[in-house]
């Protein structure tokens, strides 16, 4: 296997401060051919599940590469940095559950490692500051050659933290599951693929129940927002593959006061066929 | 005529999510080699007008260049994706207007095509997304040596869809204009050219008089706003070649509550003179 | 000396624009093969303390690089353009201080330049937006074998504008410092290094005594954040090396209500002792 060139980089750490920026300083020095490719440093500090979301539905689209992520509310405690090989990539992050979901995505851990060959890293090494001195060294030093089992001491994937699987099961008629994510456009993407919508027999055309909290609301199933009416609210099979709730030139988690990680049942609107 | 080499990138995805980098992961899998610059991709949601003209006044500093534009509330619609070819550069985004200024700013479209060819699309394409799956693919393609004439169909450039043009006119010893954009400092750049004020015969040094809703200042013309008082307003010559108002040290929005789209006449001060 | 192939990049320009891209395509005009480094583009616009000390504590991460600030409340005015030599660095800016922390945090200025060389420039030159036009052209083409020298007129670095350092000081038992900056996760950064708590006396795991305002309050000095409670107010070392206030799952800024710039003073908790 030749080494991927590319390293993505996901963070909470903002874009107001130079952190982000001597991450990419120190990956220079180390890989000056690498490409860097940010995906996003504006998830909300400490929010690990978000990061965990973006960084699962973005790999996906990236070539071979090393998948920095920093989400990581525990630097400095005894928790571990790990590199996991999944697919065409490797990813580096803390051992929160950050790269979990990312790893699924890339079809499945294929080999786990603790990062603990200190010889990788750039020292002395801050306490705080670990995306700059562990995580991003180590993997720009993965694009220079240096095998990710030169990095650390392999362990058991069963090992690692995971984070919950997002809510997603199939009840009585009903497809069960929680608000995933919520975008800039205010759209609200619930963890229920589309194709559990197609086991109900909802088809895009026709409108389904959405039950949440004590509303029960019915929607049209669309392909498009792109073909309603501009404050209409509908539903749709979103760019990731799941349900997703939108109101054209509006915001759909305005409208419904939806927050991230409220549970979401949708059903065939029965009435309507 | 040799391939461009450097591919720019102008949409209202936000920075939050991870759909600029899914673009970014494409185009590095199509053309790992491209330079890819970022214009911004902080135009309000659905702003095609804004997008147009950041995009207008930025693609003169590009190198050779395809510019991938998509700020796109009709995807998914029977809104037709275009390629346009225009002096050293090729447009690509949808046919919504959001590329008509830059085709002018870059000298007047040569040649347009709609985009048919699925062939050089990344499959299978989601109804929302055509950033990823449609515009990104294309672009990095004609940046590998694939011609604009092989993305699709040529048709006519007065088929294309276009945008009014900002409000821009001589009246009896005025110009009047419409505010084009407010920046991050509060500048209020308005449509109207300083060619024009030059025509009315103000001078820098002289003020002018300008007039919107039922308001009426004079307010002191100046090469820079450097060499004014803090919390003073003033007019001058911006770096599009645009009249544009400031406040040092402060907002000249918030200072007159003028909103994009506000209509502006501006006349010598002839008390002044 | 060989030329930095790598271009750093930090203004008060925002994302919201074109400013910023605009530059990044002149640099790609003139330096094709560059890699730019974007620091950040969010600095509160003018303020040139907090570009100063955000520039001098990334620049330490970066390669051989000539690196490019701008924030400039005095642009078109008869402040001078400079160019210093410092270190493995190259800074280009405004004369304004924005860049001496910097020069200071690279090793020391080795040589001053005004950049009085036009030949360099982007002709015809705005009065407003000299990034574009003035330090990004001149720094693209130190990137491609021009000699800084070339740039302009040697000066003495004693004749450059500087900023009053942060505060700083040894009193009896006390250090006093000022809030050097509030970074995204509220953390308060003072300008008072960790080695003087040291001379203090006060050690990780002991705590430390800070007055600010007419407060005084005892805080635990720890190592890192992610050893303590949620919502508890420590102290720690930073990535910088200087002390900081965090509050874990919270804003440390929030809590003290402490601005940029307000004097605090830290000793050791003799209580504890």
């Amino acid at each position: 296997m030749t080494s991927p060139r590319c390293l993505t980089f996901l963070t909470d750490f903002g874009l107001e401060d130079g952190f982000v920026a001597a991450c990419h300083g120190v990956a220079a020095q180390i890989a000056p051919h690498a490409r860097i490719i940010d995906i996003t440093h504006l998830v909300p500090p400490g929010d690990v599940r978000r990061g965990a979301a973006v960084l699962a539905q973005t790999v996906t689209s990236m070539p071979p590469a090393v998948h920095v992520a920093v989400v990581d509310p525990g630097v400095g405690t005894n928790r571990r940095a790990i590199g996991l090989r999944a697919g065409t990539g490797i990813l580096i992050g803390p051992d929160n559950g950050l790269l979990s979901w990312a790893g699924d995505a890339l079809g499945g851990i294929d080999a786990a490692y603790v990062l603990s060959n200190e010889k990788l890293w750039n020292q002395p090494v801050s306490q705080t500051f670990h995306g700059r001195d562990i995580f991003t060294p180590v993997a720009a030093r993965l694009l220079t050659g240096t095998a990710l089992a030169e990095a650390g001491t392999e362990i058991d994937a069963s090992e690692l933290v995971t984070l919950s699987a997002p809510a997603n099961r199939m009840l009585d008629g009903e497809a069960e599951g929680e608000v995933l994510s919520v975008d800039r456009f205010g759209n609200v993407q619930l963890s229920i693929p589309s194709v559990a919508a197609a086991e109900l027999g909802i088809i895009f055309g026709s409108s389904m129940m959405i039950r949440y909290s004590r509303q029960k609301i019915v929607v049209p199933y669309v392909t498009t927002f792109g073909s309603v009416s501009p404050g209409e609210l509908i539903a749709f099979s979103d760019s990731a593959g799941l349900i997703s709730l939108a109101v054209r030139n509006g915001s759909a988690a305005e409208k419904l006061a939806l927050p991230s990680g409220a549970r979401v049942r949708i059903a065939a609107n029965l009435a309507s066929s």
